[in-house]
């Protein structure tokens, strides 16, 4: 439309400073499970692994030192919003934290294409959490900078998936092989339904244990019946727990239930105790996403077999590997 | 009153480390445009465009590392809180992100002054937003280290008066001689108000376009017309659009409106399209200070004479200049 | 109940990387003011020192470089919060701040426990706010790394006592042989309570003026009592202000008084006014906790006696010194 070069920004307004350009995902947007397949869930794997042992040995070290990362949080979210931080923190880099958003621009009716347009003037890397499902896609159609999707409403949060089956990973040597139960709300959990796309890609039995309301979707179990794996539905962990190797418990939420006589009635059934230990495998390990409410008794943590909270410590690994993948630095 | 002398404080209780003290503005607050004559804002562009070249070079440096920044935000500010967070990291100090002030000390009654004399203990600069007229001043007045005006209600927001002038400097190569035509809320608008004092310490043609009840005040205008510069109003941009070198446009606030249907009219009149641009010069630029609503297109946004989202990056730069140049780093 | 170890975390899940594990409160929760004998103070005092020399030397150095503070408010406190902010920022550390839990997890059920132990996984340190009395010690419980409690409710609130106590320290060079009048609130005051009871450690005298429905609780005049110490109350200041060498003065808030009038009257009687300043020694200071509504007026400010702005100063050295001996480097 018009030949004008602006004096400052004429030839590239983002020119990256000593980043490696060659590296894998360098200036790549984090968005969904989809964009993995198993070579590069192996390289991120592998970065992450790093990670853990650097931080073992120095705790943090200045890999991105001077990069910034503009955390925006549309809504709360301590757990993921912390791990992020602490990731950029012990890898030297800043942090812009943004948690208020609805208090802010966002009430002046800004859309989210100009916020993003306006935090990557100032940041590296953007880190989005969202109620609404595609907002991540949409801010990274915008960003000239990485986006990775911290939780897109109903729709996707990456990071968890990755550190879910970075988990399995580490803790048992290998994801080939395994028998993964997952228990809960399994209709509307959003952790299993992305755990569950990754494990396709591997060779894993699949057993769901769920009340009847809150059973998997059919949509998923087709797109795992595709690709050939067994899977198996239950009303109760009692057939399976003793063949599995990762039992993957999640949040069951009063809210889903019309009668809360419901809820009460479950906490009998789809709750982890010693007992339920007593019968598990020596060599397996409970996931849980976190916050639990009353899935898994707090008699359990003990028992090391129990990876929830070494679970949350992954992610901060993942999400080391993750922020210096993009910013090309691993 | 009495000649006690406490131990530790006695001689200076914040004698300044390795500092500049004869770099200009080394010590001063920032409170309002009135501050500074065309020689400090030749000076302020200067250190503002080394800062633009180095983000460029190196990313961040560490010209003020072991500093810290109290970002002290009374009424929120996603924009501007992050843009001198940025700018503090970027410069390799820290920041101490004071967000929720309504929610703590203040509702137990407690005055600025002691808020800012209290944050003082802990920072070495503090950068102030808060709803009322002169509350900058009154900081000022009470903390001895420098205070940085982000905005004090309808008074101020010098930052954004700086940041404005310094993205006409940089991408038109001058300010003397153009014509800068102002369209939106010309009433209300801090911003255009701050912009026009500053305006006026060069030799610029001015031409405001807005509708009748949003006028640019009798007041400005007459500080304006007592320095000899030229200005006309308009109620459509049609007949100064091709004459415009600098289109500054401004959010209209519904909240304005009495007759709703009044603000719907105005948003066939005062909308920037790619029609508007059809007409415009090749060699020109369109600024907004965000967010935006309805009043520039996004079909512009590809427009690279679309100057609204690098003004963003342009106010980083100033307020790395602001903040190094008080703390006498350059 | 099981040998099954995980290939990670087998050995020791958060093994220290370069502490100096000899330090005496390596690794140790800040709970209460009951922890400290006379020799530790002395030596958290020492500590103190060097760190305000430190920071009047170079502002900030890089002692914590890499370590993480997790700043876990439950409740607000912009002066605590901002003052561990800035104290693990001049050491070189960085800060995952954490205000607004009531909107997070917290709100799905999340018990502290949990939360602790997740937040361990991405942090060094955590510092708890919390409204119920214990917290910090149930927080303690389960976490690991160490804990230091900023106010746990009602309870205490450990490091406020130790910065009191250390402004007098080098205000007036010494703690033995001083007389302490205590002002105001010294009913629900809890730093009065936590600073008397460690005053029982040196040899003082105490002197409680307040109105009668706000005296010093029975249990804490016992307490003194059981000590030796000689203690006396005044329902007016004068008597003692002659005597006095720390002038301790706390905020009457006005929901304590069912009859509004109540409160205004004690506004006569309990300020401290250039009057009330005319009659003390030459020697002596006026503290107070911060935040002041009306019990000192502003002219007394410019009192050198006047210590309550740089108390908070203080409080910075004592934080800076906890959190570095907490992580075995001081």
């Amino acid at each position: 439309m018009t030949s004008f070069t602006p004096p400052i920004h004429g030839s590239n307004p983002h020119l990256p400073f000593g980043d490696q350009q060659d590296s894998p995902f360098y200036g790549q947007d984090i968005l969904s499970v989809k964009q993995f397949d198993r070579a590069k869930l192996e390289y991120i794997f592998g970065v992450a692994h790093e990670m853990y042992e650097m931080v073992a040995r120095v705790g943090s070290f200045d890999l991105l030192k001077g990069k910034i990362l503009a955390n925006l949080f549309y809504e709360p979210s301590t757990r993921t919003s912390s791990s992020f931080t602490s990731a950029m923190e012990r890898l030297g880099g800043s942090v812009i934290p943004i948690n208020n958003v609805s208090y802010s621009s966002v009430t002046k009716g800004e859309s989210l294409p100009d916020t993003v347009r306006t935090l990557e003037a100032y940041a590296d890397v953007i880190v989005l959490r969202h109620p609404e499902i595609g907002s991540s896609a949409l801010a990274a159609k915008y960003a000239k900078k990485p986006v990775i999707n911290a939780g897109d409403g109903a729709g996707e949060h990456p990071t968890q998936a990755l550190l879910d089956l970075f988990t399995i990973h580490e803790e048992l040597g290998r994801v080939d092989g395994l028998t993964v139960t997952m228990m809960g709300d399994l209709k509307y959990g959003r952790t299993v339904h992305s755990l569950s796309r990754l494990l396709t890609l591997y060779d894993v039995k699949l057993n769901y244990v769920a009340p009847e309301m809150l059973r998997m979707p059919a949509e998923i179990k087709a797109e795992i019946g595709a690709k050939g794996l067994p899977q198996a539905a239950y009303e109760s962990l009692e057939p399976v727990i003793g063949e599995t190797d990762v039992l993957y418990v999640t949040r069951v939420q009063k809210e889903r239930f019309e009668d809360p006589s419901k809820h009460e009635e479950l906490k009998g059934s789809y709750v982890v105790t010693t007992e339920t230990m007593a019968k598990a495998k020596d060599e397996m390990i409970v996931m849980h996403p976190l916050p639990r409410v009353w899935e898994i008794d707090m008699a359990v943590d003990d028992d090391p077999r129990a990876a929830y909270f070494r679970q949350m410590e992954y992610g901060l690994y993942i999400r080391m590997a993750l922020l210096a993948m993009v910013l090309g630095k691993a």
